[in-house]
């Protein structure tokens, strides 16, 4: 019997999830398991584990019926090698070789990458980038993270490091980042950044759900925080847009959820700010691709990564 | 008898430099013009014309013997038709159909495309960019151009409009730019800004070659002049540095010929900018091919454009 499964898993710094899917992509089955639980890096390996071997048996399936494991982590990898070199958010990751570690324990191919990639990957196969040959894909949260497709092709440089759009420097001086840069984009409009102006406006903690929400009924005050972080994207998006001559940009995370307001103030920056020629052509776009675009991402890693 | 020459055309603000090149693209006569001498753009096309006639009458060749005529021009090109949407500092140029026009004329075929990518083409067979794979191309003059390799190929973005590195900005605000934005790179770094800066600084009017001489005998204020210009260059590779992750970046240009000063600092703004990965990953070269490239560049289009 030929395989007819793959399994993906999106490790993220608050959830683990795993999903089965079927040959064209279809999720069959999908389990959510709290990353934290899992105090160190062994533990958090084995629930990597249990939650792949409870698919395959909860839904009565045997090894030979899963073509391969596809693993998105938030941080830098050595796809090539299956090797995580850390992970900002999750703590004790240092050099894992976990392709081998899980080839070895389960005994079925396993194809590791970045998770931003694996979300470009699936924002270009099965979202709003499909029609597109050159585009940056953005996922707005804790970080800024981002892939790009060049030519109709994932771009990975020379390192597997490229995309990391997230520390494009915005201003000569400014904030000091976390990874060691100046006034990086990740400064500017990262969630705790967002939180921290909310908190100043409001006099009150206030989540970004809230402020979305308030947002798209008018209120001024959530208006003048989502327009100032579209601004400060506009102005990285609006170089970008200028040297490679995109065709489009697609914009997804928790952030994007602030919807129009922040669309319009990335657009009009753009508009206003990059060379004629390539502000008309490209497009900025919603991801289509809810929460489950990390797993269906690294699924695709299993048979095109 | 087969076609064993091809000419290439450096089309400049300055200089029309037209070269007759061997198959091995060794330069074997060269013919150039003064640009501005030519009043308006039918003038020009003449001269085109009659340099391209006088290299074969003078090398006693026939047009069976001419492979094609390559031609690089300052401005924004329709690469495949051959249009030259026009050229910010030469007058009367819009919309040319230059292709058309000269194939009409010469019966050769003709092959049109940006300056600054036919040099990035000449820099990557034949100059410091042979050995890499994803690479900047920068050159500094009046203007700032440039040109990308992607995964060992020109990449010229859905327009043909990529690699306009001079139009990125490196502040949120800042000086207006004839392109309609503001702060770009052009503003802090172009010529005509470097000769204000040094214009107050000596208060004379003083030369970029003049201006590099001292600062080579570590004459302080010119010194501090290019320490300037590198920073603000080095700020702008940067973010290019860390969303690319670049195997090199070329630097060439009258500009460039500032030599350590300039470069020492690009290199350390880079290494103290960008992300760790891609800051230990790219070279920062100086372009190895002289004046001579743009001929070069333009004739590399006819077979490989």
């Amino acid at each position: 019997m030929s395989a007819k499964f793959i399994i993906g898993i999106d490790l993220g710094g608050t959830n683990l999830k795993a999903g089965l899917l079927d040959k064209n992509y279809i999720m069959r089955d999908k389990i959510v398991l709290v990353t934290k639980k899992f105090v160190n890096k062994q533990g958090l390996i084995s629930a990597i584990i249990f939650a792949i071997e409870s698919l395959i048996k909860d839904n009565n399936l045997n090894k030979k019926q899963v073509l391969g494991v596809g693993i998105g982590v938030p941080g830098p990898v050595n796809y090539q090698k299956g090797i995580v070199h850390f992970l900002p958010n999750i703590p004790g990751w240092r050099e894992v070789k976990l392709k081998g570690i899980l080839e070895k324990k389960l005994e079925l191919p396993v194809s590791i990458d970045n998770d931003a990639k694996a979300m470009t990957l699936a924002e270009y196969k099965f979202g709003n980038a499909r029609k597109f040959k050159n585009i940056l894909c953005l996922t707005l949260g804790t970080g800024v993270g981002g892939g790009m497709i060049i030519g109709g092709s994932l771009y990975r440089g020379k390192d597997n490091a490229a995309g990391e759009i997230g520390h494009l420097p915005i201003n000569e001086e400014g904030p000091r980042c976390n990874c060691g840069g100046i006034a990086c984009l990740e400064t500017y409009i990262g969630n705790a950044k967002i939180l921290k102006l909310a908190r100043a406006k409001f006099n009150k903690v206030i989540s970004l759900e809230e402020l979305s929400r308030l947002a798209s009924k008018g209120d001024k005050k959530s208006c003048a925080i989502w327009s100032s972080v579209g601004r400060h994207l506009g102005v990285a998006l609006s170089g970008l847009v200028t040297v490679l001559n995109l065709d489009a940009i697609i914009i997804g995370g928790g952030v994007a959820g602030a919807g129009k307001i922040l669309f319009d103030e990335v657009k009009d920056t753009i508009r206003k700010r990059s060379m004629s020629v390539q502000a008309a052509r490209v497009k900025i776009l919603k991801a289509k691709l809810k929460n489950d675009a990390g797993i269906i991402g690294a699924s695709i890693l299993v048979r095109e990564g």
